[in-house]
């Protein structure tokens, strides 16, 4: 799946996704970034809103983890179990989201790890930044269910 | 602050409540009752988006804080510093949120921390549900900045 591709997924199928304006401008095997302006995303003081950062992370871990799963031919649904969320420093401006994924385990792997056990669970960190700063970041954990 | 005036607070200072539908339908001082429809809110399975939950959940959280410190006269800037989402089961319908806050600091106290510290923490669940059943929580803090 390309970025193009990614794109319209996340904006035909989550509304919210739409309403944010996530975008995503790389997607390989094993990495992601994703921007999103700050106008539909903001709070009442102007800066980045608490829950728009959390929904554009996950998304953005999302999107990775799926491509991930795509790229490996694995079937599964994907959903995350739980998050932790960190904010550092108000967002100001244009967000970027960027996370990387455990190469670690090959296709193989993860297809064998998936019908033996069932499931697959894939921790992420996504970073949230703005202007160049990194202003908090997020911690998921993603499982697949065969 | 009555339910309408925090409906009115979160959906003109903040795009994505107004989006979401987030609507409070109980306000107390010590208590908070929200809902929001799931259509805004669903992911490409037709059930709640990790990042609709979750942001439905950091405002109704930061709406019970606010209306806190207004009930107590006390000025500061509100923000979540951190948070973890639990999802226990998928939201199929209209969501539920609530929450309640601790009591047992008095508005006095509350004010004089505030004054004396520079900074009040504030912890707080909201509990996430869907025709009656829990689907998750949120366990959030917010900071009272002086």
């Amino acid at each position: 799946m390309n970025s193009d591709q990614m794109n319209d997924l996340l904006q035909t199928h989550i509304p919210l996704c739409a309403f944010m304006k996530l975008t995503v401008t790389l997607l390989t095997p094993d990495s992601i970034k994703t921007t999103a302006p700050l106008e539909p995303n903001c709070n009442m003081h102007g800066t980045g809103f608490a829950g728009a950062q959390y929904s554009l992370a996950v998304a953005t871990g999302w999107a990775l983890v799926h491509n991930r799963l795509d790229v490996a031919g694995a079937a599964g649904q994907l959903v995350v179990k739980e998050a932790t969320i960190h904010y550092d420093r108000p967002v100001t401006d244009v967000m970027e989201l960027a996370a990387n994924i455990d190469v670690s385990m090959t296709d193989h792997e993860l297809i064998n790890q998936l019908a033996g056990k069932g499931k697959v669970r894939i921790p992420l960190i996504v970073n949230i930044s703005s202007k160049g700063k990194r202003c908090g970041y997020l911690e998921a954990s993603y499982v697949v269910v065969a």
